[in-house]
């Protein structure tokens, strides 16, 4: 069955809060012309048919004579809803028993169990918002810096989509004067004056390759900065991510009821996410170094954006070190020298490492951390990124846009060679159609199916 | 601190919802006079000082002019809220990067992190609800069974609550009658008659004893009724489990969303749940029969408040079972003879084995597993309990009204003997003190300190 089948009259029910035990309350939503129909026929309180949108009444509700729970009904009345249709939003004690008992209630009164994403998935065919915009609200809940949070937040707020239908726009114009054409081939005439179309296109272009640039800073703003600590076994490797992570555990752990399942290697640096690459176990003190030669791992150190080289200035000597900074440097990603334990070297031997141009820590002692982490933000250089730029964070965007560039310059071809009109204004239609497949102008079945799947039930 | 001296201006704020990452919205929650006004600071849509209590209103959240979220803020107007104060539940997208900073910023602003149990602390305060109702809050979130559920729900709807005032009233009474007969005691008059006196103590010594009667009842509803399943290694101990189990996870994972994580080894039969026991493991097909003669595995099924004894009528003699069931009975608790792999048999062995007046069942290919439940639900006698009734289930419920009892015996001595009019008021009062203490006429800081901090945080 095609999701877009799904949107009959069907009313809609699922859990939209976290299922667990540490809530006091939970939220079940319906969605649907039946919702407020369907849950006044288990409410015992206000006649909700008769309420306005946007209120809130307390009550019961009840299977029979069974009082299941004491309850908040919020109603929201289509199109003022999330999906643009009737919404009911109940508010239960946090359950699992009451939760299951509430759903299966409305399930046997007529509402069908909601499939994952498929609340939005109405929002979006109901023109409530566009696919680009439905896929930033997945983004936008999965975002754990302040960068991917602000790139989803502009995302699902349209102001990637603006900028797509501004140049959808441009291009139409252009497209029914060409097609115009066609309709009169036969007397050679121009209503779509080629060097403005000309111009045209090419402006477009240049905002397209912008965006498909933006794609390498959006993806690691989005996903994180793939980062290894480089060094030989025993230099402090793992004392030195622990430096970095204990302090992010400490300000976390501050907000009760927020406890967060943390990704063990993963640090926020002025919104900014380092993530720690485990190359051959970064947290146990292996020899990534001296495993270096091995491709396997080069590779793997290949995926980094940036290299962190931790050297001892007791045990290692300087030669050694100059050149494993050598053969790292070798695989051209930024890189940063650091000498660990140096409260107990004296200003000679710093002398001596100066060439290295490091900086001084101890990861023991938790000093040069916070200069280290000024220099890891310079190295990945995101500071200047202004993240009220359109970014590109999605791989499918991209390819779209790709694919637009691909049709465009084909267009640009054409105005320049000796291509007839109709072949022009195909290869118009063609980058309208790409565009056209970010924001959902275009879509399918099995695309919607595919975006959709991924969000959670209830969303 | 006292908990109650946190009852102040203090505006609280909690996640309300379970933290997690399977949900699509999550509500963090406000209480306390500046609750509607902190918000306010933080919001752009309506100026929601304007608004009405119980309405919703969309608008986005920001930290200066960073947009955290788009919102859906609803007002409740104290008393008209949970804690009776103002309260303010703002339904955010369900990232725990954006519940984080809305806290914060909250609490930047001037809200403190509530405590565990805090609204419902406040809600008790406030006098929107008595302490025995505060209590059931965390049961009916607790309860995972029709009957726990139903008592749970009793008592939060304050169906015990007035009975106990209903007593107390009397008493209370009779009580002032005799502090009058203080104040005349030179001139030794009667106000309160003895013989009315005494039929009201002994009307209400019945119902307390009904109540502290209740609780062994009571707390198997609430708490589950302890099974062992018994029999030789091999004999389908650990199968007759999973068939049990397995029907109950197929009726659960029906309803999307809300997965439950599943205590293995607890099942639900008509709204009671059966918790199985592991005595020297029943998943692991040990021999729980041979060891039976060790004390301390005897001591484990002295706790069950039902015995499966299973065996194999293949490979098992009837001599050495009829011997293992005499044993295991003289332990008497209710006993259930089940006769497994009984489809490999013929009507004579059935004929055999007739005398121990067994179910006859296969674990394995799922035969007569309704026919064993219905036995279960019999042997522990609790389907024509009424949950209607007022049930006690709570441990310092019962304490408290055993103390009763004995202040009130002491009273019924007291008319019966010749004791002074002040002693009899003080046993009276006595016993208005330990009812008193369940809703909370009566209470300490020690006392809602220890209620309030099993709660969780957000409740």
């Amino acid at each position: 069955m095609s999701l877009t089948g799904l949107i009959s009259q069907d009313t809609i029910i699922a859990l939209a809060t976290s299922p667990g035990v540490n809530g006091a309350i939970a939220v079940i939503r319906l969605s649907g012309s039946k919702a407020i129909e369907l849950v006044n026929e288990v409410f015992k309180g206000k006649d909700l048919a008769k309420q306005d949108s946007h209120t809130v009444h307390f009550g019961t509700l009840r299977d029979q004579e069974i009082i299941i729970d004491e309850v908040l009904i919020t109603l929201f009345k289509g199109p003022n809803s999330y999906t643009k249709e009737n919404v009911v939003e109940i508010s239960t004690h946090n359950s699992k028993f009451i939760i299951e008992r509430v759903i299966n209630l409305l399930i046997k009164k007529g509402a069908r169990a909601a499939r994952a994403g498929e609340f939005t998935l109405r929002a979006f065919i109901n023109g409530g918002m566009d696919l680009s915009q439905a896929e930033a609200v997945a983004d936008l809940i999965a975002s754990n810096s302040a960068a991917s949070h602000q790139i989803a937040m502009q995302q699902m707020r349209g102001g990637f989509s603006n900028q797509l239908k501004k140049l959808r726009e441009d291009l139409v114009n252009f497209a029914s004067l060409i097609e115009l054409e066609l309709d009169f081939s036969e007397e050679d005439v121009e209503f779509a004056n080629r060097e403005q179309l000309k111009t045209l296109i090419q402006n477009i272009l240049s905002v397209i390759n912008k965006l498909v640039q933006s794609f390498e800073q959006g993806n690691v703003l989005k996903n994180g900065v793939p980062v290894v600590i480089a060094g030989k076994p025993n230099v402090g490797k793992s004392t030195l991510l622990n430096a970095l992570l204990n302090e992010e555990r400490a300000i976390v752990s501050e907000i009760a009821g927020t406890t967060r399942d943390t990704i063990e290697d993963e640090i926020n640096i002025n919104g900014i996410t380092f993530r720690f690459i485990d190359t051959a176990g970064i947290r146990q003190t292996q020899d990534v170094v001296e495993a270096i030669g091995v491709e396997r791992t080069r590779e793997k150190m290949k995926k980094a954006r940036l290299i962190i080289y931790l050297f001892d200035p007791i045990n290692d000597h300087i030669a050694a070190v100059q050149q494993q900074i050598t053969e790292l440097q070798s695989l051209n990603i930024p890189f940063v020298t650091i000498v660990n334990k140096s409260d107990l070297i004296d200003a000679d031997q710093k002398k001596e490492f100066g060439v290295l141009n490091p900086i001084y820590i101890s990861a023991k002692h938790q000093i040069g951390i916070e200069e280290l982490k000024e220099e890891l933000l310079r190295q990945v250089n995101l500071t200047n990124v202004n993240t009220d730029d359109i970014m590109v964070t999605n791989i499918r965007h991209v390819e779209a846009l790709q694919n637009t560039q691909i049709a465009l310059e084909k267009v640009l071809f054409g105005i320049d060679n000796p291509v007839t009109s109709d072949f022009l204004a195909l290869d118009i239609r063609q980058a309208l159609h790409h565009l056209g497949e970010i924001t959902g102008t275009v879509t399918t079945d099995d695309l919607l199916e595919n975006i959709f799947s991924k969000f959670c039930i209830g969303k």
